[in-house]
């Protein structure tokens, strides 16, 4: 059993669900197949617009999604979430580099490296000096990943991902896509849990 | 264990978590205190908006929670859900008359009979005549409830208690306040479960 998982390292819930996906497949035997998009687009194509923009002005509701982000993360123990200072943060070349990773076969540690400096470490990666620093400083191929998202192709394969998940039905992410269904949000996991088992 | 319930029958999300209530005070022991408020008071004072607004030309997103409404529906085997066509409907009476329902200690068989009549049964309670027409039908106390509405303690009331729950920090319906902290939506019951525990 395969499920597409349309993510941007963009959102801090894409690494949320990042860091319970292992215990998600261990528990289901799903494997998830990580697709770079990027969310920016996703929200151009659909006029979608992220909660802080859309609810700037609703003070309670914007105190209840931090509420709510901390309860999530004290229930998976992720103690090393640190909201990074510089988001909303541009993640164009960080989405072309995951499509370069799975090309060079080593998108698990670049997604580790990633979302773990994006989310855990609170590195400005829109920056490029720091972003080919710190894949550097992980051990990846920095000069063979600035090559790829250099490219045509991995910039069209960029905006291929995201118009194909537009045109499934996505308007966000964390989305997971199952036998063309699709499932919004770190707080839908139990829903497709459901439809797995059917 | 007492878990204040802030609820509008305006909101079908209110009624799906009425219909789910009973298992859920089985399951936990707990005991919820249906508090009714208007959602558009809420939504005026919060300068909220609710989805179909704030998303109305969002067109995937105001699928998907079609989707996931559907998706609620089947697993709690809600057969008898119908969308009302007067949707968004005004419930200043309605609301009043379940303050009035509280007072003639028949809350209980109030709340069937108007969850039931705008979410079963497509009938446009904002219709005054409907509604008193309904709840007669329904062997409800329809004039002692017209006499009660009418008075500025019942409107007072309901203003008070839509105030009061702003003041709480909520923003919309269904909501549930414990010990102070609240919990959104029919999808965070798990989190109110979770801190019932603690």
């Amino acid at each position: 059993m395969k499920v597409d998982f349309i993510f941007d390292v963009a959102s801090p819930n894409a690494y949320f669900v990042h860091k319970i996906i292992p215990a998600f497949e261990s528990k289901t035997g799903v494997i998830f197949n990580y697709i770079p998009c990027l969310l920016g687009g996703i929200m151009h194509l659909t006029n979608n617009k992220p909660p802080f923009v859309a609810f700037s002005d609703v003070e309670s509701k914007m105190k209840y999604q931090m509420i709510e982000m901390d309860r999530f993360i004290k229930k998976h123990n992720l103690v090393n979430f640190k909201f990074n200072s510089n988001f909303p943060m541009k993640t164009v070349a960080i989405q072309r580099g995951a499509i370069a990773a799975k090309q060079l076969n080593i998108l698990d540690a670049y997604l580790e490296c990633i979302f773990s400096a994006v989310w855990e470490q609170n590195i400005d990666l829109a920056n490029e000096e720091n972003f080919f620093e710190t894949l550097k400083k992980n051990g990846l191929n920095d000069l063979k990943i600035k090559e790829i998202i250099s490219s045509q192709a991995c910039k069209d394969e960029l905006i291929k991902n995201t118009q194909n998940a537009v045109d499934k039905g996505v308007f966000g992410v964390p989305t997971f896509i199952y036998k063309d269904e699709i499932f919004f949000g770190k707080d839908h996991l139990d829903q497709l849990e459901d439809a797995l088992k059917t």
